[in-house]
């Protein structure tokens, strides 16, 4: 059962859940047809792979995967992703650029059933949300760009900001107008749709779900337009490049020829189907978790993994490029009413019928008119106003965030991901090395201690009262060694120190010893160290160390117990509040 | 003044302080004239640098260092990776050799004078405790292993145990008689100096302190009767290889020619010289902190790298190899009575005389009784101890101290410390990524939360109260979502979640969109998120966010006045203590 979700659910599969789940798929099929061949062109590969990229994904994950709603198919970034690795390497077109998308989709599947087998779906985390929002705000920025050679009808090669904008400035005196027309009018019809459909349909009397469903279906029905309009005014002639005749193809087995497999041509793919793999993860699983939550369902992130991995795999196997789980396309299945993952198997039914009988149509229509798709596709993918409040919340966040986006403009998406990932752990390494120590008092009457600087507490010449808001590392030890040698060096009558560790989650070993070299150092001083308010977990493994032992002073259950412990003067009044620097 | 401590020194300069320090100087000289020859064999370097080396490197110290009692020279760890580095591009003895070691010296001094001026001392505790007890053993193990050739009077190249042992044991046939006789004799000698020495003394009727002293000098002593032996039998003559005669050497300026100036000479030279400069700081500064406490003075970090990189720079401008502030030597110049920086001033004098006029009397001495001074010296440096105490306390700190032990060892000591640092980041950044969560009930009759699983305490069905052990960042923000869905979809009655934050020390970007995602999926599922006991810098960040606003439940003061305003039920008692998972 944990391996073959599926069986749960066909043991229990009645005939209503089974239409709905074909009303559902037939809506998801039509929103897919235009997007898939906008993806497959995204990502350098013929129309009819983009189709056909759905179909053996979606059978796989509905076989392996645990969300009712998810569904597989090829996805912008991991589009862009693949268009950019294989890109790297070899012409688009050529047999080398199809071997390595083949690659690279069973790599990232190979990758996401190792993850999802040794249960590390937790490595995804490490895309943390700032660098994700950068990234995804660059790949769109990168993708929208790529497409305007295609709505100006002019060559304009380049995968990277600095290339692409300076040729696509040279190109643009041969743009073509026809094509820039066609371009144009899919564009304005799209976002005219994206904006209003919803909203006119309701007013024509519509219920307000099924306008918002049907509104998400407009796109099919734009192309079909431009399609026949490119038909009817033989488009092609007058120099607009077309689709073309695209035969009509199913899913068939694929596998590398001899001499694809050389380690010289799979290795520089092993990073970018890393990336792939997490991405890919990352998107699905979040769009998954949401979906899920919204019936209480649980989402096994590691069974996620596995069946991302097969369809990956069954994607390449069967003549496909990278897929994962698109937030639209789950968007649009679970509000047309998926029940179980075998709405998928529906869904890949009726695309493949439209790869086997629909494609003769496809000829005529414009590829100014699929670019078009895919820019009102990814524009809503920049969250803008996310910038903005995490500017607002923390510049460290910031800082990853911006550098993310520049790195993935200017020098690519893996180095931009890689480059975000580095940034925000040595960021986070950065700020758990320099802890903050708060000096702390009592507030008057009670037994209570908060940091002097933000409130009116009662200090004591010879105690000084530390809290220290950080679990203690190597990383941080020094840090605080020295901060306590300034302190006391600062303060001659201090004849006692008590660290306050109620924040404290967590001593490692160089921090054990620090605390040693302290309470040595406080002692040839003269002045004695005391613990308060030790964890549980950090108490049983201090007791398993010479510290408690070693240790001149004693750790205290509590602070104030402490405090009365050593003070036998009047305490004297600190009127506080004047800097904030932590509580 | 903050720049050139010595002025204010000079200023309050007095006859006895003067005297004191003189005294300390004549000792450690004693005690530095063997070491330096030995430490210069170790270094690949002429025995006669060995005494240059401290030379210049003093005065600079002197001139900027903040320590009473730290004395820079040649130390063992640093020495041997001196000679790992530049025996790895050149052959002892050769130019190139020469000025290898030249550049590091160099590099290693500007390293730290340029970390010194940026303030950058922090980056030393990036060697983790566990990693340099380590290190430290595993550079012990290769010296004394390296020094096992001289004590026996054969050739066996090699810097890791891998190539040392394997060329010791084919080469231990042909070993020397004469030449084991003397190595062992001295070894023998000095081991009792060490063990027994200061005993004896203080049974001579000896105050305990200079008994204790005198001991120190033992070495040197020891030294002599072997020189004094070499000579009366001839040893050179039966082929004991001795240090021969040793140009009466002063400090001379030393500047690599044009031929040494080229990049890939340089480069392969700036790891080791970076990791020199970080050894020979963290070794120097923590010296030199003890110290300092024990007279309740404070060091200053980046000072004292300044100082270091001061030492270093003259070092190689004056004909010398890599220092840092030794250990035993700086313990010797305490005890001797050293008051200020000046005490180094007069070391180097006395060393000075010793390279001008001592040099003729050395050429008998036997490098088999140079190789016994180090196998004792590096053997007193092996905390064994340390290791039994941190496998008992910390098994992941253990990890990273045996994986660098054997990195070292086998690989080298630049792989061996790099390996090291990165593994206890890598542990560091997986112990933050698997926060420990508790689920926590009320103390009978109090306002105290415990955990369920170790104290006896009350819940109420209908609120699900979680203590979180960690600040909440991107690294583990994910893993808090999946822990949080699987305990709500785990118990359908809970229809309240409390976070308690008291051990929240920061809330990334990151941590903050996963909680807006937490709290959007419980409200899905008819559950609110609450939050208590937030610190205050968290508190006055989550303001200026959205989170506030957004939350459908509220942000309590206190965990009791939460669970107060959501409890109308009377709670269930949970027996605790069955598990003993955390606090």
């Amino acid at each position: 059962m944990r391996w073959l979700p599926i069986l749960t659910t066909v043991r229990h599969y009645r005939r209503e859940t089974a239409t709905a789940d074909a009303v559902a798929a037939a809506v998801v099929a039509l929103m897919l047809i235009p997007q898939s061949l906008a993806y497959a062109l995204l990502a350098g590969m013929p129309p009819e792979a983009g189709l056909i990229a759905n179909i053996a994904p979606l059978v796989a994950y509905a076989l392996l995967g645990t969300s009712s709603a998810l569904a597989v198919g090829p996805a912008a970034v991991t589009s862009l992703m693949t268009g950019a690795a294989a890109g790297a390497l070899h012409a688009s077109g050529s047999p080398g650029y199809a071997w390595a998308v083949w690659w690279l989709a069973l790599l990232a599947g190979l990758f996401s059933l190792l993850l999802g087998v040794l249960r590390l779906g937790a490595l995804a985390q490490w895309l943390s949300h700032p660098v994700l929002h950068g990234f995804v705000a660059a790949s769109a920025i990168l993708i929208a760009a790529s497409q305007l050679r295609h709505l100006l009808g002019v060559e304009a090669a380049g995968t990277v900001l600095p290339d692409l904008l300076p040729a696509l400035v040279r190109a643009l005196p041969d743009a073509h107008a026809p094509t820039l027309a066609f371009g144009l009018a899919t564009l304005a019809a799209l976002w005219l749709a994206r904006r209003h459909a919803a909203a006119l349909l309701r007013r024509a009397g519509w219920p307000a779900a099924r306008a918002a469903l049907a509104a998400k279906v407009a796109p099919v029905l734009v192309l079909a337009a431009a399609t026949a309009a490119s038909a009817w005014g033989d488009a092609a002639a007058h120099g607009v490049r077309v689709v073309g005749t695209v035969p009509a193809a199913l899913p068939s087995w694929t596998w590398a020829p001899a001499e694809a497999w050389r380690w010289e041509m799979v290795q520089p793919l092993l990073l970018p189907a890393l990336l792939l793999a997490l991405v890919g993860f990352v998107e699905s699983v979040s769009v998954g978790q949401s979906l899920a939550a919204r019936r209480r369902e649980r989402l096994d992130p590691d069974a996620e993994l596995r069946a991302l991995g097969a369809a990956n795999v069954a994607a390449a196997c069967s003549g496909g490029f990278p897929v994962t789980g698109g937030f639209a396309r789950s968007v649009v299945n679970y509000e047309a009413g998926a029940r179980t993952p075998l709405a998928g198997l529906w869904t890949a039914a009726a695309l493949a019928l439209a790869a086997w009988q629909l494609t003769p149509l496809l000829a005529p229509l414009p590829q100014a008119a699929l670019a078009a798709t895919i820019v009102v596709a990814v524009l809503g993918l920049v969250d803008a106003p996310a910038f903005a409040r995490v500017w607002r919340y923390s510049r460290s966040d910031f800082t990853a965030m911006v550098l993310t986006l520049l790195l993935t403009l200017t020098a690519g998406v893996e180095t931009g991901l890689a480059g975000g990932v580095l940034t925000s752990v040595a960021l986070l390494l950065w700020r758990h090395s320099r802890p903050h120590i708060a000096v702390v008092g009592r507030v008057p009457g009670t037994e209570h201690f908060r940091n002097v600087r933000r409130h009116r507490v009662q200090t004591w010449p010879q105690v000084l009262s530390l809290r220290i808001d950080e679990s203690l590392t190597f990383a941080n030890a020094r840090f605080l060694e020295d901060w306590i040698a300034a302190a006391v060096a600062a303060q001659p009558a201090v004849r006692h120190v008590v660290l306050q560790c109620s924040a404290v989650n967590d001593i490692d070993a160089s921090a054990l010893e620090s605390l040693l070299t302290i309470e040595e150092r406080l002692a040839a001083a003269g002045v004695t160290l005391h613990l308060s308010e030790v964890k549980g977990p950090v108490m049983d493994r201090l007791q398993r160390s010479e510290l408690p032992q070693r240790l001149a002073g004693r750790i205290h259950l509590t602070h104030h117990q402490a405090v009365q412990a050593l003070t036998d003067c009047p305490a004297q009044d600190v009127s506080g509040g004047a800097e904030r620097t932590g509580e």
